[in-house]
C-alpha cells in the first residue's frame, strides 16, 4: 500500500477503506508518511469529503494511535461531557458536582486552555493547593469514593490526532465536518467513558458560527459515538454572547459556585440542567427527562452538589473553604466599570471580543508557555435584550495592570452594541441531536 | 504575507496575485515555506485551478528562480523546440540539422532521459567521443560557426520547478494543465530562446492520453509563451504507437540518420517537416509554409542536413564517420524476431509497452543512477494498419542479455493487437495551436 495511491483515490472522489485509513494513520503517527503527503490528502478530503464509514474508521484509528483508558475499575456507567468551547464556559465546574450528586461517576481527563481563558484545570487551580497530578490508583479510588476525579490529560491520548490537527492548522484544512468530528471524538473515545454528552456551541463566540453547521457537526459526532458503540447525544446551544456573566478563571469559579448555591445566571443554569438531564438518562440515573431535571434541581436546593464540589476539591489537595466563601479565591488589584454612553437596548455582544479582553487582561494563554493570571477577567452586568440608560454599568473589568485594563476597556466598549429597539431574541437551547 | 493565507485563498476559489505567487515561489525555493504547505496549496490548485494571469505569474516566478540564459551573443533568431515526450522520439536528432541547414541557429540545453530510452544527450553519445560538457564560450562559438550546439542542462535552470515537480510527483498533484504548462514553460523560458515550437504528444504513449487534453495543454503553453513575450506555437501529434520504427538509443540515431539520407519512416519525416516549418516561420527563415517545407526538403535532397549533423558531432568530439556509416554505431550481440501468430491487420500497438520492452532490454533508466546500454532496443517492422500473415516479422529485438531478451519478447508480443478487419486510421498531425 502506498500513500500516493490513497491521495490519488481521494482526490478522484474515491472512498478509502478501513484498512487504507489504518495504514495512513499508523504510518503518519510513526513518521513513515511525511507531512507533505498528509497535507495533500487532507486538502483532497476538504474538497471530496469522507462518508460515515470513513469518518468512523479515521476516528477509531486515531483513538487507537495511543493509550485507550480502561475505566472498568470504576463502578457504574461513566458519562463524559464535552463542549466545543466558547467564552465564559465554566459548565464542567457546576455540572460535574450536580451529576455526581445524582450518582453518575465522573472520571475526567482535562486539558489546560489555549485562548481566551484557561481550561477546566486552570480554573480549578483557583482553589489553593488543587492538583490534577494524581496517579491512576488515586484517580479510580476518588471516583469510587467521592464520585468525581479530574486528571491532567496524558500526553499519549490519541497522538495521531494531535499531530494531524497541528498539520491541518497550518495548511487551511481544519474546516471539514468529518475531520473536526473525528478529531474531537478520537480523544473522547480514548478517554474511556461509556456514554458521551456533547455540547455543540453556535454563534459569534463559537467555532461553528452558523447554527446549521453546528447541527451538522453534532450529527457527525453522534454518528461516530454510536458507531463506536457508545451512548451519545449532542445538545446545540447558544454562544452568540458569553455564557453567564463571568469571563476569567477565578471569576468563573465564583459564578459556578454561585450557581451551585442557587444564585446562578439563568442561561448557564438552564444549560447545566439540559446537559445534566442527558447525562442522567445516558447513565441510567433517571427514566424520564422530567425525573432527571427534578433530581438535578434537588442537588442545588439540598446543597448536595455544593458539598460534592467541596469534597472533590479537598480530595485533590485544594482549599475547599473557598467553596463556601468565594472571597478566598484569587482577587485582582483593580476594577473598573464600563458605562453605557446612551439609552437603548443591548442588541448584541461580540462574543469573541469579550474573550480577547480577558486574554488582554492576562486571563488566557497566547502561547502554550504563557502564565495565566487567575484573578483577572470581566463580569458582564448587561446582556443581550437588556434595557440600559446612559451611565448604567455594562460590565466590570478586573485587572492587575492599569495599561492592560485601559486596552481591554476600549475593546470591550466596542463589543457592546446598543440600539433604540429591542433585538429579536433566539432560544438558548437550539436543539438536541440523538 | 503568510503562506497559510494563500492556501486559504486558493482553497476558497480566490485568485492569487502576482506578488503572492512570487512570495510563494521564492519562499519555497529558499526553504522558508515547508513542503506540507506547498502540497496543500497544490491540491487546492488541482481543485480550483489557476487563471491565465496566475499561470503566467507562476511560470515567470519559476523561470526567475534560477539562471536565465542570455543567448544574445548568438546571431539570429534562436528557436527552441520542445516535445512532451513519447516512445521512439528521436526528433531533435533529425530536425535540428534540418533547421540549422536552413539558417536557424540551434542553441540547446538537453537533459538525460529517465524512462523508456535515454534523452537526446544519451542518444548522441552513440557517437564515440561525443560530449556535451562544453563551456559557454565554445557553445556560443559552435552555434555561430556550425549552427548547432547542445549543452548538458545546468543544475540551476528553474530550480523552483525542479523542487515543486518532485513534490507534486509524490502528492498526486501533477494532473493540472496550468501546473504542467508552467513547469514545462518555466524551463524553456529560462533556456533563453526567442521563439518556442512545442510538440504536444497525445495517445497511449503520451502523458496526455486524450486528444482534447493535449489541445488544452497546447493552448495553455502557447498562452504562457506569448504572455512572456516570445513567439510560440504548438503542434499536437500522434503518440498512440511509437514514432517511426526504432526504439532504443543507437537504433534511433540510425533511424534519424536514415531520415536525413531520405530513407526515413513517413510519420517521422512528416513530423520533422511540420515542426521544422513552424521553426522556420518563427525564425524568419521562410515567409510561407510552402516555402518553409520546400527549404526543409531541400536540406535532405542536397545532403546539407546530413553534413550539418556530421559537423556538429565532430565539433563536440564525436566520431562523425558514423554519420556516413551507421554500422559504426554501438551494436547489440543478439537479435531476435517477433513473428505474427495469425493473419490480419495490426489494429494497435500499446505504445507504453514498447517503451517498457526497451527499458527491460537495458535501453532506459529506471533510476537516475542506472547505466544505459546504447546498443539495445526494438525495431518495429509492422505498424498500425499494416496487413500481416502468420509468420511475418512484426519486430526485431536487439539485446546483450538472453534473459532480458526473452522477457522483452513476451511483453512485446502482448503489445501487438492483430484483428481481422483493418482499423480506423486517424491523422498523424492533429492540429496546430497558435
Amino acid at each position: 500500500m502506498r500513500m500516493y495511491d490513497l491521495i490519488l483515490k481521494k482526490r478522484n472522489g474515491g472512498v478509502l477503506t478501513e484498512e487504507e485509513i489504518d495504514f495512513m494513520v499508523k504510518g503518519y503517527t510513526e513518521g513513515n508518511i511525511p507531512d507533505y503527503q498528509m497535507s495533500a490528502l487532507m486538502m483532497a478530503v476538504y474538497f471530496k469529503g469522507m462518508n460515515e464509514a470513513e469518518t468512523l474508521a479515521l476516528t477509531m484509528a486515531m483513538r487507537d494511535s495511543g493509550e485507550v483508558l480502561d475505566l472498568s475499575a470504576i463502578k457504574g456507567v461513566k458519562v463524559d461531557k464535552h463542549s466545543t468551547g466558547g467564552v465564559g464556559d465554566k459548565t464542567s465546574l457546576t455540572l460535574t458536582p450536580m451529576v455526581a450528586a445524582c450518582g453518575i461517576p465522573v472520571a475526567k481527563m482535562s486539558g489546560r486552555g489555549l485562548g481566551h481563558t484557561g481550561g477546566t484545570i486552570d480554573k480549578l487551580e483557583s482553589f489553593a493547593g488543587f492538583s490534577t497530578e494524581i496517579d491512576t490508583d488515586t484517580f479510580v479510588q476518588n471516583v469510587n469514593q467521592i464520585g468525581i476525579a479530574i486528571m491532567g490529560q496524558t500526553a499519549n491520548l490519541a497522538p495521531a490526532d494531535k499531530k494531524l490537527y497541528a498539520l491541518r492548522d497550518v495548511t487551511a484544512t481544519v474546516d471539514n465536518m468529518s475531520l473536526i468530528a473525528s478529531s474531537i471524538m478520537s480523544k473522547k473515545l480514548a478517554a474511556g467513558a461509556d456514554a458521551i454528552v456533547l455540547d455543540v456551541k453556535t454563534g459569534s463566540g463559537a467555532f461553528m458560527k452558523k447554527e446549521s453547521d453546528a447541527f451538522l457537526l453534532a450529527e457527525e459526532m453522534v454518528k461516530i459515538g454510536k458507531g463506536a458503540g457508545k451512548k451519545c447525544v449532542a445538545v446545540v446551544t447558544d454562544m452568540d454572547q458569553p455564557l453567564g456573566y463571568a469571563v476569567g478563571n477565578a471569576l468563573e469559579v465564583k459564578e459556578a459556585i454561585d450557581t451551585l448555591k442557587g444564585n446562578g445566571p439563568a442561561d448557564f443554569y438552564e444549560l447545566c440542567l439540559t446537559l445534566g438531564t442527558q447525562m442522567l438518562l445516558a447513565g441510567g440515573a433517571a427514566e424520564t427527562e422530567t425525573e432527571a431535571r427534578e433530581k438535578l434541581e434537588q442537588t442545588i436546593t439540598d446543597g448536595s452538589a455544593l458539598r460534592k464540589l467541596a469534597a472533590f476539591v479537598e480530595a485533590q489537595g485544594g482549599d475547599a473553604a473557598a467553596v463556601y466563601d468565594t472571597s478566598l479565591l484569587p482577587r485582582a488589584s483593580f476594577k473598573k466599570e464600563l458605562l453605557a454612553d446612551k439609552d437603548g437596548y443591548i442588541s448584541g455582544i461580540t462574543c469573541d471580543e469579550v474573550g480577547i479582553c480577558s486574554l488582554i487582561l492576562g486571563g488566557g494563554r497566547e502561547t502554550k508557555e504563557s502564565e495565566i493570571d487567575l484573578s483577572v477577567g470581566i463580569v458582564l452586568q448587561k446582556k443581550k435584550g437588556d434595557a440600559v440608560k446612559t451611565g448604567d454599568v455594562l460590565a466590570v473589568l478586573y485587572a492587575n495592570d492599569e495599561v492592560k485594563l485601559e486596552t481591554a476597556m476600549d475593546r470591550l466598549e466596542k463589543a457592546y452594541c446598543i440600539t433604540e429597539k429591542p433585538p429579536m431574541m433566539t432560544p438558548f437551547i437550539k436543539g438536541i441531536v440523538r
